[in-house]
């Protein structure tokens, strides 16, 4: 059986590229772009909280980097390395060369070498935390504070898709094979704009990636921007997957569904323009689905007029 | 009942120092120290596996963070900033409330400050995850391949006390409370020497920290510099209460226990003065344990002569 070492070996410890110190030494090393400021993300994914224990591991491992290079896209920053920390009840080689095929293959695509790690056991279930580096030039991040009144709100790829493969997966909503196929990609295998996240960078105004929920993450730069945002409802990117469900259920997947990564942010009208032309270079589906005002909280417009959006809901791990 | 933003709002975001951007947006930012390279580290401190569901909470936050300042001194770097990812099955207000005091206490203390984190539920025990960043002058970091031929090795601190206080608190060893009283300290509240790693950049050659028992790690630098390690038994420092154990005990929990957290490193002999300057400039013991030869491998000379070291044993979660 292998140690611990013989396993970081076998599967983790691929050659860092030139001007990396990687896997083996007691840190990490690089040097920073002069003049660029060094963004850093954590986050925490749980067997049976987070994915489901029989998810396929190869895209585990995608997704588990997926969401931390969404974080990176949304402060503006370009990937630049990520560490590993990995707890398995006991060593399953087949699984462990899925999981990190799955995470070396975006992380080659992204330029983010996975440059150190621990790994160890739980008797529970697997628990994975990334941590993912990146850089911005210096004040040109995409800070949540930095909507302004009158401004623009982008979103980009579609909405809904992963709630409802969740509830499909959770049997919350009667099986339905066809749909389950056109929607567990967006749950198991998420695409984060990160690389138009960092293009945007001293153009756009504020960033938030849509983890929790549109509604409530727009909510985080609503609040932290001391303004209100107003979303059009027939403006939302409603995923086609969607299509056939009951309006109720589509307007709660929309709005307060989680597991998106994909990119919400704000920008002023002058730059739909350059803006558009950026998502297009980067062949990122983009759309504009409200603006920002005067105000506080987040607003829905349908035919029936403007109404608070569900102000309840995300995905709040705790509570909520 | 605290939501999840609630809950680091009220426990982990205190303001970050000037020059940071801290908790509360997609990503962390600071500004790194031009000609420094970032270093990086990250370690998984798992209930029931590195700790005891009811260690004392404060120490446990020190603990933390304190391993991984220990790899941070382990490579020449100075602390910059910290992240935690934290899994809790519910939350407890007077356990987070003596947690977080702990790590904030010894972050403030190694001005390190916590910039970031993610924090989740998961139904087993409590999961900590935390990565450091440091910094450290171009091509002066302390790497495991460094040593040389007739370099000193050094130790800070003391062997054993560590591995004595978890035998006793798991009953494999008899009861004895004067002991545990005198041991405990090491194994819950360990204070790695990072301040005396960072000074020995540039001066000293290989380092590592003794986490997973000293034969293991001394044997690290032995391979990764393609040199062997010789160890004098009768200038170990051993800790003071081992006392009155058996000789075979004394010597296992020396060479082979874990959870040390100490420094490990070696220099040249025409350095042993400015060595012994910075340790006493510090405030922390050193010991010259042995030197460093030509071959391979981790010895220990005693009076019977000199002996291969004990090959198995050092902390590893999974084999050995």
């Amino acid at each position: 059986m292998l140690n611990e070492f013989g396993l970081i070996q076998q599967y983790f410890n691929r050659p860092a590229p030139e001007g990396y110190l990687g896997v083996g030494d007691d840190c990490a090393l690089f040097t920073p772009t002069p003049g660029w400021q060094l963004a850093s993300s954590v986050d925490l994914l749980i067997e049976g909280q987070h994915f489901f224990p029989d998810v396929d591991p190869f895209l585990l491992g995608h997704k588990a980097l997926a969401v931390n290079l969404s974080d990176l896209g949304a402060m503006g920053a370009r990937p630049k390395a990520c560490l590993l920390a990995l707890s398995l009840p006991e060593i399953r080689p087949l699984w462990l060369e899925a999981f990190s095929n799955g995470l070396f293959q975006l992380a080659d695509q992204a330029h983010c070498p996975l440059i150190g790690g621990d790994t160890t056991r739980s008797k529970q279930g697997v628990v994975i935390s990334i941590t993912v580096l990146g850089e911005v030039s210096a004040g040109q991040a995409l800070q949540r504070s930095a909507a302004k009144p009158g401004d623009d709100i982008w979103l980009t790829g579609t909405l809904g898709a992963a709630d409802i493969a969740l509830r499909l997966l959770q049997g919350r909503l009667a099986a339905d094979s066809e749909r389950l196929a056109a929607s567990r990609g967006a749950l198991e295998q998420p695409w984060p704009p990160y690389r138009l996240g960092h293009a945007l960078a001293g153009l756009a105004h504020a960033a938030i990636d849509v983890s929790d929920g549109l509604v409530q993450d727009l909510g985080h730069i609503a609040k932290a921007s001391q303004c209100a945002a107003h979303l059009e409802w027939d403006a939302l990117p409603v995923d086609s997957s969607l299509d056939g469900l009951p309006a109720d259920l589509q307007r709660e997947a929309v709005l307060v569904g989680g597991d998106v990564f994909q990119l919400c942010f704000t920008g002023a009208p002058q730059q739909r323009e350059s803006i558009m032309a950026l998502a297009q270079r980067e062949g990122v589906l983009l759309s504009r689905i409200g603006s920002m005002q005067t105000g506080s909280g987040v607003y829905v417009r349908d035919q029936q007029g403007l109404h608070p959006a569900p102000a309840q809901g995300g995905f709040d791990h705790f509570g909520g």
